[in-house]
């Protein structure tokens, strides 16, 4: 009997259907005698929903104003009726169940209301609970902060929230249900030839999140990865008698036989800034990116590069569409202190990265990326690179083309997965 | 500078435009130097949504089930984004709020979930906030049960919310904002004579609430009546710089010119229930209305009357409408243990009230109501009466006809209302 952390996406309890097929993978593990905690994410569309009435409320609130209290008190709504609905459907199953709110567990986070971090969890009443045969269904997303409010963990926080409550409570694993069955090579709507990778280390995966891929949470992985949590990702439209095998995300020991690189990322999302001759003193470029940081604005691939004018620089960087306007007009506010002439932007990009553990110690990596993208005559507008990453910026029009010529070039597309009886 | 408790209902809340009509009455408050806690519903329609999610996840559970918990931790949910939205509309008028659900306050309440009554309010956090200048938007409908998970108070809880919490912080008043401008002498739909009452006595609300009138919520009633916490009840709708005067429900003392009857009160949801011969012996009537109580269904007028056999009589009662064919149901599978013959039941009736303090005193009033009944060829069913209030069960076909005749013939028509500007 093992401790088994499940998680749900919002596609995957869109509706009463949907919570009931959920209900069926849960009851699977329950009934192979495994204690249980599920967490959930709202309904898909309800997070939307409440947002955009909290939006209609006001104005959108600077960082740790009181509005982002109340922004988290209005959307942890969402995760709250789903684990309620769940935990109905199991018991009318009639399997022993309760729902748990972030604050009865209490899963504790900081002060940072809307993308709180998690600082605390007292995993003693959760692990009663279910080593007693009741299956907990946890509000994923959420906490009680130290102000005894709720708070959110930020887009995508069940995933933290999952992963959170498996390394606390000491889970054997961590399974991630959502609308795909596995994560890929490489965006299998880019190419027919991407392949679900059977298993794939934390670094590789807290890479492939952080420059977008949407499977997991970037701090999820991070989570896993601290407390070698294994994270298996599955899909939630299998059917519940026969789940296939999907992706597990573990320590690199845990995978025999580790390819040189483990995928090729694209990133639609990306924008880039340009801003022209900034002063060379010390504190502008610092001014910059401080500006954006109180704005919560994310940004990425900073590149400094001369300036014709002497005493001058520019600065570029990435940031996301979504962050792109709010980030030319924090600028903007701030043109005589930093002292910049003019901005450039760019919504015409996007990222695509290379990723895999094997560049640590397999030199060309680089070299076969270089030359792949001057054969098809793509021109590399930035660079920033990671021990086992190497991203490059380039016209968002070419990106397709780059991502299979990519797939291709590292030998992906032919790769036998030898551990996945589905290959 | 006192301490007020204002509460909005459903439709008073309904979108953000409404919700910021209530900000306004609000603010007015707060302006005006009042320390003051806003009570609020959730919006309308929401709650109905979140009851239909929870019956989708399964059968109506029975009494005390697990179930219910589940059920007001999915409900509770309305209230929670209400209170945050209108915290924040507050917020971005530059006021302080903050919103409170009923565990943070906390509000206790027995473990009768579904249906919870307060046991206790902590006012210390709440009244420091309050007297701090700080708006405090609480959660409607819902506390914390001794079992630590969220309990609801039944439909139209939040008028008792928002009385207990007037109570518990010793609030001048609880006003109660909702979509009519105030209590009328009867439904104005019925009869354009209906004029607004400026004071009615908590006796008298007790009894208008107890037989359908919709405007507050009995146990509400009875808890101003407990605490002598005056309550008025004000049209949301009404331009917030000039509301109107409203109907303030006070201590009989407080009303200077009491009218023996203070209004009729009709109930159209109403329904008969005739159980033909029932063996008069001890135990076969209780077993009717204990098992009828186990189910939660609500009954009201009993009579016995003879049967023509010997040894048998015949039991009426009347139930709601909602309640009538689980009522049914229920006694059918009790027939053989209560060993009657056969049920009756009836749709087409309605009661209608005649409620007044004056009734103490005053001699002749129910004469009066039979005698105006019985002139206008209208038959009586089934006949209820309690200290202040006489009600008649009747042909739902005659209820209109005989509300109006009623009306007048108590003078309630033509009555001048002193104290009231407006009238």
């Amino acid at each position: 009997m093992a401790r088994i952390v499940m998680k749900f996406g919002g596609t995957s309890v869109a509706d009463i259907e949907r919570i009931r097929a959920a209900a069926a993978f849960v009851r699977r593990e329950v009934d192979a005698g495994n204690s249980v905690a599920v967490v959930v994410s709202a309904m898909s569309g309800e997070t939307n929903r409440l947002v955009e009435l909290s939006e209609e409320a006001g104005p959108p609130a600077p960082a740790l104003d009181a509005r982002f209290v109340e922004f988290d008190a209005i959307v942890a709504t969402g995760e709250q009726v789903t684990a309620g609905l769940l935990a109905l459907v199991l018991q009318n199953l009639g399997y022993r169940a309760r729902s748990w709110q972030g604050w009865q567990i209490p899963l504790k986070t900081d002060l940072q209301h809307g993308r709180a971090r998690i600082t605390d969890i007292d995993d003693t009443n959760l692990a009663d609970a279910i080593d007693g045969g009741e299956i907990a269904v946890v509000t994923g997303f959420q906490g009680i902060a130290d102000d005894d409010r709720i708070s959110t963990l930020g887009r995508g926080g069940s995933d933290t929230s999952a992963v959170a409550l498996a390394a606390a409570v000491g889970a054997a694993r961590c399974d991630i249900y959502t609308d795909v069955d596995g994560v890929y090579t490489t965006d299998p709507r880019l190419t027919k030839l991407a392949r679900r990778i059977a298993k794939v280390s934390y670094e590789e995966m807290l890479e492939m999140a952080s420059v977008g891929a949407k499977v997991l949470q970037t701090r999820s992985v991070e989570i896993a990865m601290a407390y070698n949590t294994p994270v298996r990702v599955l899909s939630s439209f299998d059917p519940p008698d026969a789940p296939g095998p999907g992706t597990t995300i573990c320590n690199e020991d845990d995978i025999v036989e580790q390819k040189t690189v483990a995928a090729i990322t694209p990133d639609f999302n990306e924008a880039s800034v340009t801003v022209l001759a900034v002063p060379d003193e010390p504190g502008r470029a610092a001014r910059i990116f401080t500006r954006l940081a109180e704005e919560r604005i994310n940004i990425d691939m900073i590149v400094r590069s001369a300036s014709r004018e002497q005493g001058f620089a520019t600065r570029s960087f990435t940031t996301t569409e979504k962050d792109l306007e709010r980030a030319i007009e924090t600028l903007n506010e701030e043109k005589k202190v930093i002292g910049f002439s003019s901005l450039q932007s760019d919504r015409n990009v996007a990222k695509v990265s290379v990723i895999g553990l094997g560049m640590k110690s397999h030199a060309g990596v680089a070299g076969i990326m270089f030359q792949t993208l001057a054969d098809k005559g793509i021109n590399i507008q930035n660079i920033s690179t990671s021990e086992i990453k190497i991203s490059v910026l380039i016209n968002s029009d070419a990106a397709e083309y780059a991502v299979r010529a990519l797939h291709d070039a590292y030998g992906l597309d032919r790769q036998a997965v030898a551990s996945d009886p589905k290959a």
